[in-house]
């Protein structure tokens, strides 16, 4: 039988190769494929649907509004779903964590938002260069391509990619070298040959590279080492920020407080297309339409994101909530690395993963647990880390399901391996 | 009164500086702002809206979607509504236009199916240098900003933008010139200094630089030329197509072919985000994932996509509609354009303007307009032109009107430019 | 035979693939080869060579020089060799001239002085972007070569040239446009997509890429234009300049004063490596040491130099001498020029040559004239060009003999060709 | 009194600054100012002079070569001059050395090397990006300065410097760290986001940067890591080769064969201008001309350079020798620094030096062993190394004398240092 994806779409496709099956409906932490088998999802859309699939407290006022002859693309025409949600984000968001920040919609992806993060600090330092991280994920667009440190990826831009130069991120030599040994150094040596950069980018945890996650001592310390030398520090927190670590932002529990900080995937709560870019007063010298897009007034993703926050983020009950779901899953994760000699987990709240010793380990656990009805992707240069990402608001049921699941994968996984191995 | 769009946002803001309401509600060609005024829109959410603001024909299968549970949010992955696009996008556009393209969906804007076809395009030809036409537009992240004209939007990148150069768009000489005497001459040459392209980008109309429209035999002989020199023709339909100059592509007049169609803007239909990248199937040299991003796979903008695509392209109906409300807008184009010494029309289809000699008339007939309750925005380096773009389902009397108030805009402006100058 | 060139040097070499002999001595405008063959040299090394090989004027001083213990080398360090130099320069050269320069010596070659240039012009206006001309040739190291035309030595950079644009020469499209048509079109239109440049560099006479010479009335219009737009004007007048065409600089004739000059190869007088770069004194904002170069003290070259510019340069004698011998080298080009259909006299003074319409004619003229006892190169990206370069003191027996010989070559070549294609 | 070289010379000018000050002669080891005042040359014309000025067995031959009518300046045409020079070197150094290279004359400076390398390692790879060291110096033009580490250099480029990233060089971190632990891991690691680079640049002796040596094992397990890696090592030689650091090129004690060697300064002997770029008979895929220069055919430096090897390098006798000046110098070292708290002798053979922990103290010693009649250089970002690079052929007795000047002005400099501090 013909299949219309395998004959009219691109060979660039991936998740349909991995997952063969056409989904229909979803709901929460789970999906369901046209010949009605249901998934445990604990990808959440690589990150962008973080309150689960189709989430009811959201549903309800999206439809109200698209039915209601709402306005629904408005480019950076002020409508009310715009206002309510800059004035809901102002007062949950950002009063209460003290952060002074300007928002700019920089059109609907983490791309996007990455870019004209770049494109800011540059234009206002003067300075050309921008530093990120090995294993680092910013996002396929050329600006965010270079700071990205994925081979693959980064050959598809087919030019040499330029004014970037890559740092070790925090324990990258396994704890064998000082923080910030080579950053200290090559910032106070002017004969160093690494242009002083106009900015740092960073992950707090590298989604894609591998789910390494930066100590909150190490990421003070980059803040306070960038601070010293006037550099600006981008947190990019598409994958980690919107509650993914147990906090709003992930850059909370360092203490930290970003010049620039870089937001999409679940701000808009529902799986909609919507970015941020947050900065420092100081810092927003754009000339009007100096940096635009055409989708940067998605309204329905507007009036989600509302909901959104106001549902989980209006007090303290959500956050003490997932700090529960976050233990959890660490102590079953710690259990399953535990059962395998070389196996460790990565990570940090909700964006966690085992890394096994043995690469082809990880892919083999996706495919079984896919098999056996879970969702799960792997991550890291060489698909290494079985990565575990359910909705926050997963269900205690569902988690233990899942890490049962995942538990069983590992097993047959690690066997299979051994007997290849034998 | 303290404005959050004023304290919170950023200065990059554009819009709605020009249009200083708050639009509550929208209806085909009209807006209402929140005091209860209703705007005729002229504007189209800059292209992205072509049938109209809250199309009831788009809108229903919309709520019935997201009412049913279905999956909203699904990367690439493989959904009941990304196939029923596919399959409709095959049969009513592609089969019946005889176009033989495989389909990509690169993330969900404008910028990233520009730059996805830039990366397809150096990987396939091992080629790093692209050629882009004097005042062109093609996105505002930093592969698509290097072939894009607009000074101001290329300083914003902070560095230099390399690996393009610029070609004269038709007319760029105003008829002086034989068309592709520079072109030709470079490629000839191999003294010229000129590297030899991956691939040409063109717009068949200048949407943001402009309006320049380039005629279909300036279309047929730079395809014919490039296919003699193995150069690649990537056509940015982003603006121009869905319809915008009476016919899906909008270079289906000229007869050409190009090896690769950057769709976005108009092709969800209802403003949702959307792009597809479409080219030859043997360019389709992707690795599974070399080029992703989160928000590729919105499924809302597919259902919406499908039901526009069955409601004004399953026959040529729409088609002939279109044609009769083009012919009435360059008419009234025209004779406006007729009344004001050094005026003229610019533009193809739906996507047309008058450009006026005292560079300030422009932008003084768009505030009139806006006085008058039309929404009309300027193009141009030094918005110079005067753009015209109402969705393609205007009604007759919606044009008569908004043609009635340009023209008094017009008036007005010249006078008070000649009152000025005196 | 074993062959060391063959056997050891690298595959680059080139000159000694068409001239196939060992060459011992030379003097004036011959040269001798090891079985004691002697050739007219009409290619001057060049243009190293303007003053002939050996020129017993230069020698005396160098050998005096050499012999009597005075520094050979110095980098910057202040010897009297320098300060003569200095002084006789400014006396015979820059006062009577009325030009205001300050000297740099950047390094002893012409890319060198090149590389200077462009740095000091980026450095003075804060740009990046150079513009430069179809078919120029300033140079192989990585900045030279990206503003250079031709493709082969392009490609060796191994890597996209990048912050500088391709403009048309003189007469690039055969008079039919009007000059500067694109530059000045691109330098108005803030939307054309060509970053303002810093520079524009120029040849008056394209020495490698054809022979193509400027027109005064050319440069002229291009200097002010440039001027108008705050652009500096760079002339390379590495291989023009030191009276090749007439003048001791090649742009005094359209009365222009370029902001930079660069100058090497007959600066020495005597084929020693030796390069200047001249500037306008409020351009010289260089940091001490900024651009350095461990040869750029070569005392022996400041001696020739000396030599060289008070024998021929104190009053206008050689000027007026060099003006017949020019007018008796192009009324020999010319009939040789007319006795081939399609064939024509390019470029000016002693830096001129022969263009036939069968690209392939002047590789088989070259080859017959060193058959013959003459030493002639190619010019042009497709060697189309016969290039005639004798030493401005040529005498005329020598002059007539070569233009002989010349002449009976294109017979021959023009012949072979015929029948080749009958 | 007007002094032509303030009045006239650009601001670039640095050594006329620090030693203010016309040199007329200069014999060997020393030079004499216009005031017949004489200076020990402990700065070798910054290791263009290691034979000494004005070395009587050089200059024989060049005075005979020069007055005997031979060929001065050739190109890359045929002479005997290059001839007995590739021969020579063939014989004297290649052979004896079990080394297999094809040797290229790249244009007549250290700069043209490095391009000319860089180009080709480009080429050979078909990679774009080179690795390069903290504080290495490889030259001023766009491509070498791009692999420069001084900040200052570096600006003056105008353009942000790409295709290259910078590494630790040996002891960077001071020993604590494992030797090439982030080249590595870098290599290793498919998401580092470091480009594989097509080649690594390396100085065995930072000459300009600090004076730092490389260890032996360092260089081996450098070579030996790339060559794993398929990555071509390149060693600039131009101020650490022929004989500077004891042996002909500075590699040998590391018993290492570099796929390609920069090698320019004192390969002439005697301060001419010429280079050298040898490589592996494998890597010479230059098309004909591909790269090429005016002056990379300077006969009387081949003739030099010829004597010079036949002189110095035809038996082990001068190495010998030169081990004894190497001791004698590095006691003297030794016993200075140790007088000083906190200081250190940096650098290997005679391209060596003294880093004191108060930055300035460098400077004073250079300055007060002027005052005292010895001609010493800074070295390193900050100059904080005093650098001594004495003519390999120095005389004991020179030696002594310079290096008791030297230690007396670094006693005055601590001495007035330490009086500024209290």
């Amino acid at each position: 039988m013909s299949n219309i994806f395998e004959t009219l779409e691109s060979e660039v496709r991936t998740y349909s190769r991995s997952w063969p099956v056409v989904f229909t409906h979803a709901s929460g932490a789970t999906q369901t494929d046209e010949n009605g088998r249901e998934y445990l999802d604990f990808f959440s859309g690589a990150g962008a649907l973080n309150y689960g699939h189709n989430n009811p407290v959201l549903t309800a006022p999206l439809l109200e509004y698209l039915a209601s002859g709402a306005v629904v693309h408005s480019l950076d025409m002020m409508t009310p779903a715009k206002r309510e949600f800059l004035e809901t984000f102002q007062e949950l968001i950002l009063k209460p964590r003290h952060l002074d920040y300007k928002v700019m919609f920089p059109g609907p992806t983490g791309t996007n938002t990455v870019e004209a993060a770049l494109k800011l600090a540059r234009k206002v330092t003067g300075r050309q260069h921008i530093l990120s991280f090995t294993n680092a994920f910013h996002g396929m667009t050329l600006g965010a391509l270079s700071v990205t440190g994925n081979s693959l990826k980064r050959k598809g831009a087919g030019i040499p990619l330029t004014n970037s130069s890559k740092i070790p991120y925090d324990d990258y030599f396994d704890g064998t070298t000082a923080d910030f040994m080579w950053l200290e150094r090559i910032l106070d040596d002017s004969g160093s040959g690494v242009d002083k950069p106009a900015a740092v980018i960073v992950e707090t945890v590298q989604g894609e590279g591998g789910l390494r996650a930066a100590r909150t001592e190490w990421l003070r310390s980059l803040s306070a080492l960038l601070k010293r030398h006037e550099i600006l520090l981008i947190v990019d927190d598409v994958q980690a920020g919107c509650g993914r670590t147990g906090t709003f932002f992930s850059f909370e529990e360092a203490g930290i407080e970003p010049d620039i900080v870089c937001v999409s995937k679940s701000i808009s709560g529902y799986g909609l297309p919507m970015a941020l870019t947050l900065f420092h007063p100081e810092l927003d010298v754009w000339e009007p339409g100096e940096h635009n897009g055409t989708f940067r007034g998605n309204n329905p993703a507007f009036v989600t994101a509302t909901a959104a926050l106001r549902a989980y983020w209006a007090d303290d009950k959500f956050e003490k909530q997932l700090a529960g779901t976050i233990a959890t899953l660490h102590t079953g994760l710690e259990k399953i690395a535990g059962s395998v000699e070389g196996a460790g987990v990565r990570g940090r709240g909700l964006l966690a993963g085992v890394i096994f010793k043995d690469l082809e380990i990880a892919s083999k656990v996706a495919a079984e647990a896919f098999a056996n009805g879970l969702l799960v992707e792997t991550s890291g240069p060489e698909d290494e880390v079985v990565k575990i990402m359910p909705p926050l608001n997963v269900t205690d049921e569902q988690l233990a399901r899942g890490l049962e699941i995942l538990a069983a994968a590992v097993r047959t996984a690690v066997e299979s391996s051994t007997l290849a191995h034998a």
